[in-house]
Parts: structure tokens; C-alpha cells; sequence
């Protein structure tokens, strides 16, 4: 029932993660009471990313240089690389400040069920990189899913050959999490690998 | 982590009713994967809707036109106002098409807590009208919420003066919804307000 171009904000707005049809009206509402303080900033904003931002050609990640910030930054340890699911992993890790080398984002996992094949994935591009003098260790950092963990055996048996160390995250319980919300599997994997104190 | 111009597109989704950290995060990794399909036309749409819509002086809708297509229709009764608080209360009626009359947008219920009196609200307005010769009734459409029933009394008595009908939306019995669902409220309201079969 709206006009032309208000429709048009709801019906894309309304295909964003977790918005539906009733939220994206809610949001265009929202916007159309900040014109001016929300509404052109995020137009603007959104069509400045997508002009500037670009995929890193060696790691995946999201930047405005190609080699990315971090491909390019010189105090991080080129021999280590991180291989990660997306783009998203690649802040969520940046945020803890956990790793202090560089990371290659596949752009997803390995599914029968999509038809995602290794072919989909930046693999080709890991192998080759790892292949390299200077890489000596690849983290392997998939979600700790069915499929994630599909895809870190894939690509472990394809690093088989070049001569790096293949690592994983730890399984464990969470930092915080009480024993009595965790599921088996998580309890199992740690007390499997419980260390001496 | 991410750089400058996505930070501004999270930040700014952020800001959207039912939007988090976390899930404009989400949101702008979604629209950055979509850059050609989804992100610059958002962006495009957002910036055309900003400046082709207008509030419509008469009734507060939103509309390219002002007045809005729905005060220019001829074909709808001017005799007949329904007071609604936002222009989603708009849509969802003319969703429905359950009125066939025009409308008045307040902008809003009052509010003691949140400092919203009458005069931040479109009443004088919406009493002119009332007062013209054309309009036989105004139908107050507020939530039927605390605020919006406050806010459903005090027009009623502003209207006092003018020679015009004054109704409410009926309260009962959502159609579809089980007795045993219901409040109490609205029990009460449908069994006082029944009628005969």
C-alpha cells in the first residue's frame, strides 16, 4: 500500500538476515522518521562500501586495498595462516585479538545438501599459498558445525603434501559456560583434552 | 576491524528496530556478498525514497504527492476520518481494505513518561477538519494499548465541540483466535459487546 520507492526499500530491506516482510516495514517506518539523520547517511554509506570495498585477492577478506591491511602488514607473522569459513570469522577473531598472522577466508563449507564442492571454495588458492617457503603452520578455524568440520578433514588431507604443520581450535568449554548447559559432545572433547595444572 | 565505510553501514543498520551489533554484522556481510544484486540497489532505493516521499500536509501519510493519492481520491468517502497513530496503522487498514474513508495520522500517542503531549501531536489539525462541513464521522483506530486508549479519550473529548460522530474500533474476539489464548480484557469486552445471531 505504499508508494513505489518506500515498497521498494521494504521489499530489499526485507531480505536481510532475521528481517522479515512485518520487520522491514517496521525498519522503513523507522528511516522515513530520520530522513535526514538515517535514512541518506546509510543510502550513502551503503553505495560508498560497495564502491571501495573490495575481496582481498590473496586471503578473501574485505578492504579498501587489495592486498588487504592485514596481508600487507608486515608485523604480522607470514607464517601463519588462518583459514576460516567467512569473511564474519575473520573480525569475530580480529575483535579477540587471538592471531597475530595472516588468514584465508574459503567463502563457506563443503555441502552435499547445497552442492557446494571443494571447487566452490577458495581451496586451489590455500594449497598454493601453503605451499609456500615462507607458510610453516595453517590453523585450521571452521565452525565447529557438521559441514565445518567436513571441510577442515578436506582441507587438512589436501595440506597433506605441503610441508606445514595443520592445527585446529581446541573444543572445549567455553569461557563462562556453565557444565550443566553444555551439550555431550562439548563435555567429551574436554575431558578428553584436559591439561595438568 | 572492518574497514571505515563498512564500520559506518554496520553502525547505521544498527540503528534499525530490531537490528543488534550483531545482526547488522550479519546484515552487512549478507549485502557485501550481494554487491550488484542487493547493496547498491538498497542504496539506490534508500536515496530515491528519501527525496521523492513526502509527508501529506492534510493527513500525515506518506506519499510521492501531497496530498497523498489517498486524500485525492474521490472515490473515498470525505465524510469519514480514521485517526490512526503512525502511517503503519495506514497500511495495515488499507491492507485490509476495512476503511473507505480517509485518514489522520497523530504521530504518536501521548505519553506522560515520554513527555509526549497533545501539542506534539497532529490533534489541532485533525479538530480543523473534523470542524469543516463535509466530515460526519471521525473513527479513532489508536492500539488498544494504556497510551493509545489515553490518547483515544482525550481526542474523543476535543472533538466534543465539533458536530461530528465519534467511534472506536470494536474490541472481541480476534477472528481465528481461542478463547482459551485470550486475556481477560478482551473477554470481557466480547462478552459485553455480544450480539444477537
Amino acid at each position: 500500500m505504499a508508494a513505489g520507492d518506500l515498497d521498494r526499500v521494504m521489499h530489499l530491506l526485507a531480505k536481510l538476515p532475521g528481517l522479515g516482510p512485518r520487520s522491514a516495514r517496521r525498519g522503513v517506518l523507522h528511516l522515513m522518521q530520520r530522513r535526514e539523520s538515517l535514512m541518506l547517511p546509510l543510502a550513502e554509506a551503503l553505495a560508498a562500501a560497495a564502491r571501495s570495498i573490495r575481496t582481498c585477492r590473496t586471503c578473501g577478506n574485505f578492504d579498501t586495498t587489495d592486498p588487504c591491511a592485514i596481508c600487507q602488514d608486515v608485523r604480522r607473522d607470514p607464517g601463519l595462516i588462518c583459514v576460516v569459513e567467512d569473511v564474519g570469522d575473520v573480525w569475530a577473531l580480529e575483535r579477540a585479538a587471538a592471531f597475530k598472522g595472516r588468514y584465508h577466508v574459503i567463502g563457506g563449507v563443503l555441502s552435499a545438501l547445497d552442492g557446494v564442492g571443494p571447487e566452490d571454495l577458495n581451496i586451489e588458492s590455500l594449497v598454493a599459498r601453503a605451499d609456500t617457503a615462507e607458510v610453516t603452520e595453517v590453523v585450521l578455524a571452521m565452525n565447529a558445525t557438521v559441514d565445518g568440520q567436513t571441510t577442515a578433514h578436506y582441507i587438512a588431507d589436501r595440506l597433506a603434501g605441503a610441508h606445514v604443520a595443520v592445527s585446529r581450535l581446541a573444543h572445549g568449554v567455553p569461557v563462562g559456560g556453565e557444565l550443566d548447559y553444555l551439550d555431550d559432545g562439548t563435555l567429551t572433547q574436554a575431558m578428553k583434552a584436559r591439561q595438568s595444572v
